[in-house]
C-alpha cells in the first residue's frame, strides 16, 4: 500500500554543472550573450562570500547541486526527503530583471527544459518548477501553457524583486494560467535591488550583505500586501501563492496591521469581501528556510498560532546555499501535529503530492 | 508633593491655523515660495480622504490642532495627559524631503520657533521637538545648537523617510548632537514615497492609500536594520531612537532574523560587540498609535513580552489625525505593570519628565 509523504522539501536548488550545460536548451543566436554574460543582471554587491556549501560538491566534479544522483544521496536519502520542488540556480530565477525580454523569455525556456530533460528524469521525486519571466506576461503565460501538462511540474516560479508590485493588473494573465492549471505561484528572493528593480528599502541602499539579508523580507510584505489590497484572490479564487525563503513572524504585524485599516478604509477596496488575513490564510503559503530561531523556540510556534498559520507553512532546505537547514534541526520544535503539517502535509495538498513513489527515503524527521 | 507623570501623549499635532502664522517666524525672501507651495515636497497620491478628525475643530475656528487652549481642553484634560510631546504639522515633518537645502533648513527654524513661541509658552504640559532637515546634516547640528538649551524641548525630530538609510555616515553629526545633549532622536512617517526619495516598497508603488498605509513600517524596519548594521548604537552608546508610528508587532521577526545573521556573519560587522535584538532593546522606542488590534487582545502582549519590549513602547495619540487612537481604549488590554511603562513611566525616563507640573490633567487611564 502506498504511503503518503512525510518530508518534502520545497526549495532545493538544483543547479547547473557550469554554463554550457545550458547550451542544448538554448536557441544559437543567445549563446554567445550567456556564455560571457550569464543572466546578465546588473548588480552584484551584496553577494555573501562563501554563498554555497563547500562541504556538498558532487564526487565526479562541477558545481554543488549540479549532479541529481549525488543529490538524491547527499541530501534527500541522507534526510529522508520524499519529494523535492526543484527551485534551479539563485541567480537564474531572477532573470526576469534583464533589460531585454526577449533574452530573458529564452533563457527562462530553456532553464525549463534543461530542468525536465537533466533532472525530471533522474528521479520522480524531483518536481519541477516553470520557471517565467513575470516582465513579460504574455510571454510567461505561453510558457505556462507550453509545459504545465508535464506530469512533473507542480508551480510556477518567479524572482520575488519586480518593477511593479505583484497585485496590479499587469501581472493578472499570469494569475489566470497558473489557477486554471491548478498551479501555485511561488516567488524566491535574492535579487531584490538588482537590475531595473528600485533600492531594497524605500529609503535605499544597504550597505552590506548582512544588512541587505535582513532586510529582504520587507519586500515579500510588499508583495502580499499588494495581492491582497488589488483583489487577486477574490479575482482568482483558487490561486496559491508560495513566498518562499521569506520569513514567517512577520505575520501577525502584517495581518493585524492591514484587518485595522480594513475596518476603517474598506470602501476604497470594494472588492475585498473579507478581512485581508482570511485572504492571506487561504491563498498564501511560506516556507520555512531560513526558520527564525528566537531564545525560546516555542515562540516562533506562538506566532504561528496567533496569526492562524498551521496550514501555510511548509519545510525548505535552499540546499546547496551557506543559510541550509537541516530538516532534523530546523523541525525539531514543533509539536507533532504542525511539524506534520509543515514537514510534507501542506505541501502534499499544495502540490498534489498524494504518495510516495518507490524508490522514495523514509521522511525520518515527522515520523 | 509632586506626583510622576501617570499618562503622556508622545505625538500630539499641534498645527499652524494657517500657512500665515508661520511669516512672523521666516525670513522675508520665503514668505512667497511658503505661501504658494507649502513645504512644496512631490507627490500627494496617497493621501487619505479625510485625513483630520472632524471632530476637532477649535471653538474660535483655524485648523485641528491648531488652537493651544483648545487643545488642552479637547485633547489634554479630557483624557487626562500629564504631559504631550509635539509633533507638528505631519506635512511639515517632512520638509526634509524639499529639494533646496536652505528653504527647508528656513522652514524647520521658522516651525520650531513657531513651536516655541506659540505652544510651549502656552502651557508647560507642552514639550517640543526640534525638527530637523536631515538632509543637511551641517545644518540640523546648528538646528539642535541653537535650541537644545531650551528647558521645553525634550527632542530632535525628522521625517522616517530618507534618501539615504539612516544609519549611514552623513546622518553620524546629527546623533552626536543629539547624544551629547542627552536628546532622542525621534521619525515620523507619512511622507514615504514622496519628493526625492524611493519608492515605498522595493517593487514600486502601491495604488490607493490603504495599501499604502499599510506597508508604511518597512521603511522603519529598514532604518531600524540599518542603524544597528552601521553601528550607530556603539559609536554613539546614549543615543534613543524613537520610532513614532511605525508599529510594534514587526519586531519578533526583524530581531530573530538579525540575531540569526549575525551569528553566522558577525565578521561583516567586526563593530557589533553584542546581538542586534540587544542593541534595539537598548536604543529603539516605539509609539503605540495605530495600535495593533489583534482579535485576542493578549496577542499584542505576548509580541512585547517575547521580544523583551516592555521598557520600548510609549502611548501616542496622533491627535487630530483620523486613526486617532484613544488611550482609554488603546490602553485597557495591558496588564498593570506594562500598562504603567507604556503609559508614562519610558516616556518619562527618555524625555526626562520627573513631575506632573501644576494644573496638568489627572492620568486616569494609567491609575
Amino acid at each position: 500500500m502506498a504511503a503518503a509523504p512525510r518530508l518534502i522539501d520545497t526549495d532545493l536548488h538544483n543547479d547547473l554543472a557550469g554554463p554550457r550545460e545550458l547550451l542544448p536548451f538554448l536557441p544559437k543566436e543567445w549563446h554567445q550573450q550567456w556564455l560571457e554574460q550569464g543572466i546578465g543582471v546588473g548588480g552584484k554587491s551584496w553577494s555573501a562570500v562563501g554563498y554555497i556549501r563547500k562541504d556538498v560538491k558532487p564526487e565526479k566534479g562541477g558545481y554543488p547541486g549540479s549532479d541529481p544522483e549525488f543529490v538524491l544521496k547527499d541530501h534527500m536519502d541522507r534526510y529522508g526527503f520524499d519529494y523535492a520542488i526543484l527551485t534551479g540556480n539563485a541567480s537564474m530565477i531572477g532573470i526576469s530583471l534583464n533589460y531585454d525580454p526577449d533574452y530573458a523569455n529564452a533563457v527562462a525556456s530553456a532553464h525549463n527544459d534543461w530542468q525536465n530533460e537533466v533532472w525530471l528524469k533522474a528521479s520522480p521525486r524531483y518536481k519541477g518548477s516553470i520557471l517565467i519571466n513575470h516582465a513579460d506576461p504574455d510571454a510567461a503565460v505561453r510558457e505556462i501553457e507550453r509545459l504545465a501538462g508535464h506530469p512533473d511540474i507542480v508551480q510556477v516560479m518567479m524572482c520575488s524583486a519586480s518593477r511593479t508590485l505583484f497585485g496590479q493588473r499587469f501581472y493578472h494573465p499570469i494569475y489566470e494560467a497558473a489557477e486554471r492549471h491548478g498551479l501555485p505561484v511561488a516567488i524566491h528572493p535574492g535579487n531584490e535591488g538588482l537590475g531595473p528593480t528600485y533600492p531594497p528599502t524605500p529609503s535605499g541602499y544597504p550597505t552590506r550583505y548582512m544588512e541587505w539579508q535582513n532586510i529582504i523580507p520587507i519586500n515579500y510584505m510588499s508583495q502580499v500586501n499588494s495581492l491582497v489590497c488589488e483583489g487577486v484572490f477574490e479575482k482568482f479564487p483558487k490561486l496559491k501563492f508560495v513566498a518562499i525563503e521569506g520569513g514567517i513572524s512577520w505575520l501577525p504585524h502584517l495581518m493585524w496591521r492591514m484587518d485595522k485599516n480594513y475596518k476603517a478604509l474598506r470602501d476604497t477596496v470594494p472588492w475585498l469581501k473579507k478581512l485581508p488575513s482570511e485572504y492571506i490564510k487561504e491563498h498564501v503559503l511560506l516556507t520555512t528556510q531560513p526558520i527564525e530561531e528566537p531564545t525560546q523556540p516555542q515562540h516562533l510556534v506562538d506566532i504561528i498560532n496567533m496569526c492562524g498559520a498551521e496550514d501555510m507553512v511548509m519545510f525548505s532546505s535552499d540546499y546547496p546555499h551557506w543559510d541550509f537547514d537541516n530538516p532534523k534541526m530546523a523541525l525539531a520544535s514543533f509539536p507533532r501535529e504542525l511539524r506534520e503539517k509543515i514537514a510534507a502535509k501542506t505541501a502534499m495538498d499544495v502540490y498534489g503530492l498524494k504518495e510516495v513513489v518507490e524508490g522514495a527515503g523514509i521522511g525520518g524527521v515527522a515520523g
